[in-house]
């Protein structure tokens, strides 16, 4: 193949039609670029979504798109205005940018930006190829002993960063955790990291809950025979057993999940909504927070300085995101990957960054 | 009567039975109390349901309670510790006084302390008598200028003052105001003090509307055909109509303008729940908020400062708030007072205190 | 002369050599800045500390330079990714732009931006000439009824937005505000419109405080004779007389002042140090705030937002700026100008653009 | 000695007069409160200064005054409406309790309270005696695995905890602190617990500085050379070998500290006052912060909530406080205590409380 074709990708023509194609190598035209050689991306629930639905939400895969977007990779080319990285320097990818002409990010809320060229988010093209390009200040260089994988996972460990920082939690903060999917098993450890004294994981699985313990939990509750409980009496079983909660991270999109975490927030609390599910809940308890002037927050991707701090974490040991990792592949075998990750089967599915071979 | 029982009050004895009753003057036992003579009280939509239904919420009727808690009066004696005001003093009457021990007390919200008493809320005893007792700290001493009608109307005032903080309303705001009764109205005006340049009021009544002019709304929407437009087409044509809100207040407590009002809230922005209405409702648009980052807060009375706030919107002459009174009664009326409020008709009922002869 | 060179400009040589110059038009090279047909220029104090002594603080005025920043004009020309703005639209012109990839900017605080290119102030040229480059997001469109003076006026005003939002300025505020010179009267006038209730200025010329009092102040206090007061009995003094302040905006950089200020405010206070003076003061009292936690805030300029608020000032009426001007010139009396200003008269002396005679 | 007299107490009588005194056992006037059994008294700086000089600041020893503040004991008996806690509490005594009439308090600003009643504070007795008298909500439980003698060292301990709560110390905070005594020792191990990643100490003393590594610092910094370096070669220095702060604590009150700590705040960073000097400093780098919009706060003790997060702080072993303890005697000792203290020798001294026999 031609040099410049020298970028192995793995393609989502539509839904579930995925194929290895190989595509041009990217070139730098914003001289504040970076081209990075991608070398591990993990997979994503919204990765699944796409590769089975062809769409998500507001989102439809109209055109073949790269797939991937939890990424991380060595530099291999800077534009020429690039001075914060280097080539060679291993770095953590963040998969989206926005505009730099929108309020929202001239505001400091650059994950609102409506102008946001978001990484396999129909129609921009993922990380699941060679090389992919970057603007010089979306990439944050891992230290030596942090390797590709948790560089990989500072992407959902951002969206943990972010939601903590949302929720405010802080020394002493008591907390629920709905949901140890790997967005709530790092928000618990990150919960932890910023100083959490106590962490309660709710959860249908034993397995996931036990995994909870080891990021942090201070205590886990099994909610699967709960389904025909009043809500009222769920968040007094909750409040007895365990505590009031000052601060409600909800991250499994779970309709009765939100419900309770809504109604068990404790008075001028904090609830932030990290899974997505339904766009519209039935029975969600607003009255509640009528009396305890309870917040309730959405917690979008994350912005600014989140995936610095994500990479802090991982650098500091204090999250070991890699107990995550329950699958390994190669490039070549992408597919496969998906389709383990896609049986449900695993908590994070990861994959190699093509080889010279590839 | 004997001297000692001077204290004619209008009794809730039970569910739609309304009587006066001769009650003992209350006594000031604690040296921080004042003993209030009270000259105006308003009626509330809450003195409205506990008269027809005998409850509100979890607050249940169970023996005879006097009702009101909108009220001003002059202090006609102090207790023994009394320093910030002295006899003779017009004042505006706060109606709860929190434990002094409470967490939340303590941390400046005692609105949320669990052991609230507050006038006319069972089992507590409310305002429509002769002599009421009250902490010296929550009265507010009225200029002058300011009448003891609205003296009384700083408690629905202290309300929407409770609310724009919470909303952090400030200066270039850009407002939707739903609902347009006597605390929606009072918002607006709260607003447009508090700087927000672009308040549209929702509502369904024109005339309401009309009004909500005068308190200073910029713009007004009848949604009275609404009913059957889809959510997101409905937000769209406010915002094309209008703007993009960065506050939203919700002063009406019904279900559709909730879905409305928070599917409107622009990024980054705050929707503030301050009508009472259903516990739980359906179809609540959660997942705007996790694309919006916009932040729900539940808002509940008014706290440390909101009264005093309040006292300085009607001295200022920043809130026109007697505009709402459209009907006025004697003591004596009070029955008919409450008829007529219970009707529906009028926005504000204002009731006398006793006279030397009732 | 030639077409390209038709762009005359008022240019700083060194110190105290000013000449005029025909420079050549600017090109628009970044498709997302504007061209700006200059049309009003205030003089600000920084102006004049160059034109006499070549320097201010760390900056020196090494080549010859532009002077000007405070202006306002119409859209000559747009580049080619502009969609905010268009040809003809009646702007103010924010004089200094960050960079969009350093920290400050990707974090909302552009206005600490290391790499801020800002007019005249050393090397970058000012806005004393025909035409001028800017980014299409640092114009803000003026509604007809803003005249240009005013316009150019909203530099000094975004001063005094950006000191308000940093105070917290709200309705009920309590303020005390040093200096009444151009930024301290326009401080006065926004602390109004975001709610102020009481301001107490403080100067030591009779006829600024009579301006104080039309832009808003409901207190005047004359500090001349106080310079051998202690400072603890100029506090008392202070707020025995008027109200111990809840806010501090201190805009005269005068050590004194700094003093009084921060002695003065109140429990919890907040004290924003707006104007500029000597970077070290002596007898700083930072005990004071060791007992009342007040909090001292730098205001550097200003930040997103500003300016378009500061624009809404203008067209709500709540802020007269044009009440300071004092002087006007036409574009081929700018020494005189400055001369003027140099001297100490006046408030605000306005310049007008070049004119196609010019 | 008869048994209303069984509460030997250490009394100052006037500067450098201490002697042992058997007082009268206080009794519950005030049905919220409860009487301590002291076991433990750490030596603190203002206690020497009693000592020594009969006066701190504004406060004059007047009259005999029982020396003593930083306390822990058992409950002895608790007042009638006491509910939150129990005789035979182990418990940590906050030494000083507001009014809960005033602004202050019932703004959630209790230590700003004007109306303080504060042990070993002029003209209030402190804590080295039998039995001390506090409302039941100024004590915090003590676990049993934390001693009486880490339950006295929640005293300075919660001064650290308002200090980095004021700060917003977080994960990923880098944090300066100046002067490694006791105060700045906690602050160490408290921003550590708050998750700051970078903590640099700056002072004097390898000692100190080595047990400042001990409480997790990251990094130290002896000062004693810089005395006549200029201030920004001194920040230059700083900024180049460690990092540039986000946060400063300043807890050693010394003016070069002062100056070095304001003007290497980094952009947007936060200084807080901790340590107490002089009144007034000279050459206070106000200008620094016209360019940073660092923010200086001043700290005052501790407010609600931050005994329970240090007792916390020392159950979870995220502060080993008791490492700072370099010298313990008996109460009958208390005057050695008070010499070896007062000698500048070891870091905290303990005293216990008095036995039966005493």
């Amino acid at each position: 193949m031609p040099a410049n074709n020298n970028n192995p990708s793995f393609v989502l023509r539509k839904k579930q039609d995925m194929v290895f194609e190989d595509r041009p190598v990217p070139e730098i035209s914003d001289p504040h670029f970076v081209k990075v050689a991608i070398k591990k991306t993990g997979i994503c629930g919204s990765d699944i979504h796409y590769a089975r639905d062809g769409e998500l939400g507001p989102f439809v895969v109209n055109s073949p798109m790269v797939l991937g977007h939890e990424s991380s990779g060595v530099i291999a080319e800077v534009g020429a205005a690039v001075s914060k990285v280097k080539v060679g320097d291993r770095v953590a990818v963040e998969p989206g940018y926005p505009s730099r002409y929108s309020t929202e990010t001239m505001r400091g809320k650059y994950n609102l930006c409506p102008d946001m060229k978001f990484a396999a988010t129909p129609p921009y093209d993922g990380t699941l190829c060679r090389y992919f390009l970057v603007p010089e200040d979306f990439v944050t260089v891992l230290p030596e002993h942090v390797s590709f994988e948790e560089g990989a996972l500072a992407e959902p460990l951002a969206v943990a960063v972010h939601a903590n920082k949302l929720a405010q939690t802080t020394f002493g903060s008591q907390v629920y955790v709905f949901g140890a999917g790997p967005v709530g098993l790092l928000i618990v450890a990150t919960a932890k990291a910023y100083g959490a004294t106590d962490i309660l994981v709710i959860d249908l699985f034993e397995d996931k809950l036990e995994l909870a313990k080891q990021m942090g939990a201070t205590a886990t509750y099994n909610s699967k025979d709960d389904k025909n409980v009043p809500l009222q009496a769920q968040v007094n079983k909750l409040h007895e057993t365990f505590f009031v909660p000052d601060t409600v991270l909800e991250a499994s999109g779970a309709e009765p999940c939100m419900r309770v975490g809504v109604a068990a927030t404790g008075n001028a609390g904090t609830y932030v909504q990290v899974g997505m599910g339904k766009n519209e809940i039935d029975k969600f308890p607003i009255g509640a927070i009528g009396t305890t002037e309870a917040v309730i927050k959405g917690s979008f991707r994350y912005n600014y300085g989140d995936y610095r701090d994500a990479v802090k974490l991982l650098a500091s040991g204090k999250v070991d995101a890699k107990l995550l990792v329950t699958h390994r592949f190669t490039f070549k075998q992408a597919k496969e990957a998906y389709e383990l990750s896609g049986s449900g089967k695993g908590i994070k599915v990861m994959i190699d960054g093509p080889t010279d071979e590839d």
